[in-house]
């Protein structure tokens, strides 16, 4: 186990029933909120009205900054730094999914700096201050409700790219399960496989070999996932499988399961990110497309891990190492298509003419990740199994 | 899965060659510290020195309060405060095992309040305002680092009582395993046998059968606690079982593995305590007794989850439910038995005749933390199953 820090100071409120404490817990760190939600469905829902309410009970001032689509991008990000700077807010609240959140996470730390927000994601500067941020998370996915980092695409460039900051963490968090009873099949198994995908990044990219703590704890989130994200495939008012799925996909990217991994890599997000810049496509159904082709690729030049993953994950026996990995990534790849997440680039209407477009516009975000191992020619032959 | 509230603020940092970072750390939060440590032990194996020099060479003036117990008495705890208090101290900084870092936590309670601190034990008071508490952990076993609760022995009374409190989790705590290498096999043991008795107790004492993420990170946190133990044991000096029992023992306690559960109980501690109260034995001796006993008696009218105990956590897939039930605590008292841990009263030199005086003294106990349903005559029949 390689040496770390661990501090998580979220507050995490989950249950039913929870999202009326949202007013409470703002007030706390200011009297003028910015309010930043997504296009439609949580005003569907009718958790926008709810949240909306619960501010002013608490006697929060709340200016709207609505819109977030799928995929985030700079531009409305923009606005709502100008929105919280002209009317001073103190505070920020997020009502949606993880795009949602990573919006609301860039708006607070640009609504306190002077320079152009995209700096900090370009690495050319750093957070010092950011307005307090509070959650009413309706979406089980990217666990941005539980850390302190971001994804935000900047549209001119066709740039999709992230930083962290402890400055972001969420000071609080609400969850509840039956919000998510509304999200369609689609996006319910789309969030499922990004829990997923943070787990397996951590799980298959760590330097170090001696985390038995993580890997079980990990081991046992992608299980859990799995079978939650059938349940509420099953019956999408399922409590509990809404429930598990929620928990699982926070506790997937909370540090917990990279605490003493040491240096680790984020490659399948690398390349999942020039996708969803190129075609929009779903982060997580971009992601199903990539996991399997990276796994292939990189059980190549090293199995040992692949070999514990199917043992333990899909209780795999028989066969010698390289049939137990291998079968371990067509288990989880066969999960993929029963979950109707999609498994090729053609699958997912993705051009193979593009694949050396987009391991170039990949190898960018790379540089700034500080993964430069993967060239471009690399991401190609990893893109070539993933057609 | 129950609704819940999850929020642990402390700062963990972990690995070798960390405790330099105390002086820092603790600066951070005053400049005057009382120093609580144990007897002997981190005096000898010059982790006291670090700390004092670290604190020193960040310009903290330091009181010391060591001789600290194991199975921490209030007498000492009543010392603590008083020192505190004459001295106006501003933070505590705990160097040693669970039983410093509780007596540093009722220490840190204590001087805060104008009452005995003891009534913040019987229920009687709770906690306004607490002295800021920084920890170097020098004991892989109470999880005491990363929690808000503590147990204290008040000797005059005969009880062993603890609480819990959100302005007790330790503000930072250091955790370099290399400073267990000098921990002795049998207290080793006795860590590992803590730590499990933990995650047993959420994972037995649930009365939610649905939580499924919680229930494997549980399992693996047993099966972690186990192999890196046997490591340790096999070879003091392996870092790496060092390490992964170190962080098992912190996470086995943190909140992670309750969070969901709904009302738990602790009837193994429960019990254990009056057997630590009476014969001052080393508190995972005393675990290790009562456990095999309570699950049998347990496992008699909810025999489901100790099945599924004896699948994951042993590999057990023959037999009927009850068989594997059995065989699942059959393991698990043999791999006690294995690092030589107590396994029955008589081990442990308890004399039968004792049992309905143990019953007594941890019923009350039991109202104290409303476990009214264990009463003598129940408590009796599983201390009949310790013999």
């Amino acid at each position: 186990m390689q040496n770390f820090v661990f501090q998580n100071p979220t507050k995490i409120i989950f249950g039913t029933n929870t999202i009326k404490h949202i007013g409470e817990e703002t007030a706390a760190f200011g009297n003028k909120a910015l309010l930043v939600s997504g296009k439609n469905s949580s005003r569907k829902s009718g958790v926008y009205d709810q949240v909306q309410q619960s501010l002013k009970a608490s006697g929060l001032a709340v200016i709207e900054h609505s819109g977030v689509r799928s995929n985030p991008v700079l531009n409305h990000v923009h606005e709502g730094i100008q929105l919280a700077k002209n009317n001073k807010v103190e505070v920020i609240v997020a009502v949606g999914g993880g795009s949602v959140v990573d919006s609301a996470k860039a708006i607070s730390a640009g609504a306190c700096a002077e320079h152009d927000v995209w700096k900090f994601f370009i690495g050319k500067k750093s957070v010092k201050k950011a307005l307090p941020l509070t959650c009413v998370l309706t979406l089980a996915a990217s666990g941005s409700e539980m850390n302190s980092g971001m994804v935000i695409t900047n549209e001119e460039k066709k740039q999709k790219f992230g930083f962290a900051n402890k400055l972001l963490y969420p000071m609080v968090s609400i969850l509840d399960p039956t919000v998510t009873y509304t999200v369609p099949p689609d996006y319910t198994s789309y969030g499922a496989v990004d829990a997923i995908a943070h787990v397996l990044e951590y799980y298959f990219t760590t330097e170090d070999s001696h985390t038995p703590v993580q890997d079980r704890f990990m081991e046992g989130l992608v299980i859990n996932a799995m079978e939650s994200c059938d349940q509420a495939l099953k019956n999408p008012n399922d409590y509990q499988g809404r429930a598990n799925l929620m928990w699982s996909a926070t506790l997937a990217l909370n540090g917990l399961t990279g605490a003493g991994l040491g240096k680790v890599g984020f490659p399948m997000h690398m390349i999942e990110h020039s996708l969803s810049a190129f075609y929009d496509i779903a982060h997580g159904a971009g992601l199903s497309v990539v996991i399997p082709g990276w796994m292939k690729w990189k059980m190549q030049t090293d199995p040992t891990k692949f070999v514990q993953f199917a043992e333990r994950v899909f209780h795999i026996v028989t066969g010698s190492d390289s049939e137990k990995a291998a079968a371990g990534i067509a288990h989880l790849e066969k999960w993929f298509q029963k979950i109707n997440s999609p498994t090729s680039l053609s699958e997912a209407d993705i051009p193979e003419k593009d694949i050396q477009k987009i391991a170039e516009n990949a190898v960018e975000l790379g540089k700034i990740w500080r993964m430069r191992k993967y060239d471009a020619q690399t991401i190609e032959e990893i893109l070539a199994l993933c057609k």
